[in-house]
């Protein structure tokens, strides 16, 4: 008889609900406020806030510097944490990245937070 | 010539929108910040979500210490960020305090991070 290969796929945990609904368990609480620090900071949330209203949703990290009066280093690390916590995506183009946010993960955050159903 | 008193009541900023609408102010960005920074904790997430689910949406400060594991003294300070955040409200009955959410400030910054108009 040959063997049988079985797919084991987990989908749990891949849908936050609001908190309002039921209480949260440690862990998933754990999760969350690791995102909400990422959103937790004016550079961060001015960064999102540039890029998403940006033409086409998305904005090159040379147009970022400028708006906010920071540092090209300090652009940069707040943008690799807004990135490490699924908020923007950064894609690479000659020399320049660009990024744009991540519709479903601001979503996800926005229903954490939401008391309507 | 009777003096005339004028009233002038400034209702700006009173509501935030989307930070994905049009780029956000450093004064605005400062606030949010502040209020997601309540946010971002563990133990609040779970405060938040223990007392809206709670029945009536109100919980009793003496209910709220064994379900997180935590001293009393913790829970106090984690709910004296959460009401100066303006996410819970207290009432004082005899001599225990209740806390119930505040819809209207979770639904606000859940406004702030949702990508749907």
């Amino acid at each position: 008889m040959p063997a049988v290969d079985i797919e084991i796929t987990d989908h749990s945990a891949t849908c936050a609900t609001s908190l309002t609904a039921t209480p949260i368990a440690a862990d998933e609480a754990a999760d969350l406020a690791r995102t909400f620090k990422a959103v937790a900071d004016p550079a961060r949330l001015r960064l999102l806030s540039i890029i998403a209203s940006h033409e086409g949703g998305e904005a090159c990290a040379c147009d970022l510097n400028e708006p906010l009066g920071l540092s090209q280093p300090t652009v940069s690390h707040h943008l690799k944490v807004l990135v490490g916590a699924g908020l923007l995506e950064r894609e690479q183009r000659g020399v320049w990245a660009f990024y744009s946010v991540v519709p479903e993960r601001l979503d996800t955050l926005a229903g954490v937070l939401s008391t309507q159903a």
